[in-house]
């Protein structure tokens, strides 16, 4: 029964109940970590075939070139290739990096600050102020390196179609607007898919600033796990049709795919965009690895085959994000306390509790042993306006643990509405 | 006979014999790269049992962590005390990274110039004056790091104890000279070891700057190709017992252990500077990658082990060095129109010839086919002001090309000087 629609004994009753369940949960003495999107170890079992793929000096030659010595600041030209297949793009648009696509985005914008962009009148240290636009809830490591250079951090809603491009559309008038954060395929925390039309607005996008550039982690371009592969549009491609060539970056890994902790990572994007980063990343880096490189190619192949291993990845994720879901619409969907979109793909559960129970509802979860991201992680500087996101990662603990941490979940939230609520 | 003890017709006669050597050599239509300090494929393949190291999950797990899962930013327990058995300092002191050191030292100027080093007033980009000193002869990638930033870049003589300390202890007086960059064993190129006297006066500078910063290259720690490894002191305790603990920053790799398009690297220093830096980068990146950096441990294994690895490498190299040694000797030195110094170790020989025919040697040395690092390459923005130092990278070639490689570059070399003295 909703709970605005209980009387006060009801509420009373309800939160005596809440009360003994959640004692129970707690003497159990659980020690449970969901805060972070890391993959089981079953999932890093069924790939590490990739450690013994390279197993001769013979195997180590691609592309007439010997993967173990010095060069090839932009990739073995089989790396590139393998992307460009996986994203849509073309090879020589891709630049590929070591096992961090993060560390590429984080360059991007630091070299930004230093040097600029191919379109910068000035580096960006050089303004007196620099904005970025934030879709949030979204990925706090994104926002962090923005935030980090002293850019200050301007929140857009998110739709079900992805960022509010009514929105974004104003806010990229102004010049000090220098771009925007996007994880446009199973969007980080919200699991939404942009749709055609938001993509295409981004794609013809008219920012005041010359250098604007949007920031496009398609972390989970490959990543369902409910369901078949959902084909995406080449951002490059549409920007340049847009007539913006120039203006997205796109960032992808295998973090996800072969190993988070041993991967590869690539950034994409116009050829004049490489070819001007490429100059400054030969400053900082002969190569990156290309051993890795090629374990990663020889492994996964293509497209095609990577779509196969994806698929042995979601048969050990479905059952995670099902429960996860199961359990919310069983549990809290009747009490009205709370909403968050059904993912299908991605490494997120995104809920929205009623306003002002965020903060306090992972209090609960963490006094019964339960860690969850922090509250407000989600959004610029740490703070939820509205104190009422909560993301959920349920990729890491095996089911039955999972079990467990969202009966906690589900209680602490709970708890923490009918707190709010009051008798 | 000394060039210049001969009369006119002495060397009329010469050159007329070098010309038909250079002409000779020049019609056999050679093709080879001496360019780079790459190892050779001997190289490559002695150590590519490290392919096969890892083979299954279990050989994964280290210190109670799955190197194949995200975490772990300052690198694997294991591998930072690799490292720190190898150069004579703490685990603690060591931040292990990808397979660029190269790369590590960028972030480090790089974040110098964003964010600061521990010891800064202000990030160097909001200074209006930054001055870098380059000992010269050296690394061409070094200086052009703090070049890319701005950095005004200092000359340093170099003398074959190391740099010369009169000069940089009164350089240092400077308040915009925020550092140094050093190669302190087998010196890129001269492959000179710095002595006792020269570590001890660095450890002891006494700068102006309060976040002066000692780039400490040591790339060449175990790499001796002729006789037994070379001790040498830890300079990070060395700063810390002169009260500069933080003055500081060690760089190493495995690049010329194992692979250099494959390997591991590390940054060191005092724990204060690693637990400042580490916030920083823990921005740009979760963790390098782990899963390399525990195949690394698993077959180097120790300090031990690798110097047994680097006689095997010596046994390679040091015909390589002795066939470029031997040669000028025998074909030059007589001649007095050129001097080096005779490494032990690292990667280089540097040549210094008569004043102002650098150039013109490796012109001709390009027209008969033979390719060399550029002459000005080894000092700031590429300018050697006496046009007299020539770097020699013997590890890639084959000894037999290598022959006729310094056969050409003998030649060259007695023609440039020939036009030089004239007749």
């Amino acid at each position: 029964m909703n709970y605005r629609n209980m009387n006060s004994d009801q509420r009373r009753e309800e939160l005596a109940r809440c009360k003994a369940e959640f004692d129970r949960l707690k003497s159990v003495g659980l020690k449970l970590d969901m805060s972070r999107g890391k993959p089981g170890k079953e999932q890093l079992d069924l790939v590490s075939d990739i450690l013994t793929v390279l197993r001769n000096p013979e195997d180590c030659v691609a592309d007439g070139m010997d993967a173990r010595n010095y060069g090839g600041l932009s990739g073995l030209p089989c790396a590139r290739a393998y992307f460009a297949d996986l994203l849509g793009c073309r090879p020589e648009e891709c630049f590929v990096g070591g096992n961090a696509s993060l560390a590429l985005m984080y360059d991007t914008i630091s070299k930004a600050y230093t040097h600029g962009l191919l379109h910068s009148e000035k580096p960006w240290a050089k303004l007196d102020q620099v904005k970025f636009l934030c879709p949030a809830p979204g990925y706090d490591r994104h926002f962090r390196v923005t935030e980090s250079f002293g850019a200050e951090l301007l929140t857009v809603e998110m739709t079900p179609d992805g960022p509010n491009m009514d929105q974004v559309e104003e806010l990229v008038k102004d010049p000090a607007v220098k771009g925007i954060w996007c994880v446009p395929k199973y969007s980080n925390p919200d699991g939404i898919v942009y749709s055609d039309m938001t993509i295409r607005r981004f794609a013809a996008l008219k920012p005041a600033a010359p250098d604007f550039v949007i920031m496009w982690d398609n972390a989970y371009c490959v990543h369902e796990f409910e369901g078949d592969f959902v084909p995406f549009p080449d951002i490059i491609s549409l920007c340049r049709e847009a007539g913006n060539p120039d203006m997205v970056f796109e960032y992808a890994s295998t973090s996800k795919i072969t190993f988070p902790g041993g991967g590869i990572s690539v950034m994409a994007s116009s050829e004049a965009n490489i070819a001007y980063l490429s100059k400054l990343m030969g400053v900082q880096i002969i190569s990156y690895d290309k051993v890795n490189q090629l374990r990663h190619v020889r492994y996964l192949k293509n497209k095609e085959e990577t779509l196969r291993l994806m698929k042995k990845h979601a048969a050990v994720l479905g059952p995670k994000f099902r429960m996860v879901l199961d359990t919310l619409e069983r549990e809290i969907e009747p009490l009205g306390i709370a909403e968050w979109q059904k993912p299908r793909g991605g490494y997120f559960v995104s809920v929205n509790t009623m306003d002002g129970i965020a903060k306090r509802t992972l209090e609960l979860c963490k006094e019964a042993g339960v860690i969850m991201t922090a509250a407000g992680a989600t959004f610029p500087y740490g703070k939820d306006p509205r104190d009422r996101n909560i993301r959920i990662a349920p990729s890491l603990p095996p089911v039955d643990e999972l079990r467990q941490a969202m009966e906690v979940f589900c209680v602490s939230l709970r708890l923490a509405a009918l707190e709010k609520l009051g008798s």
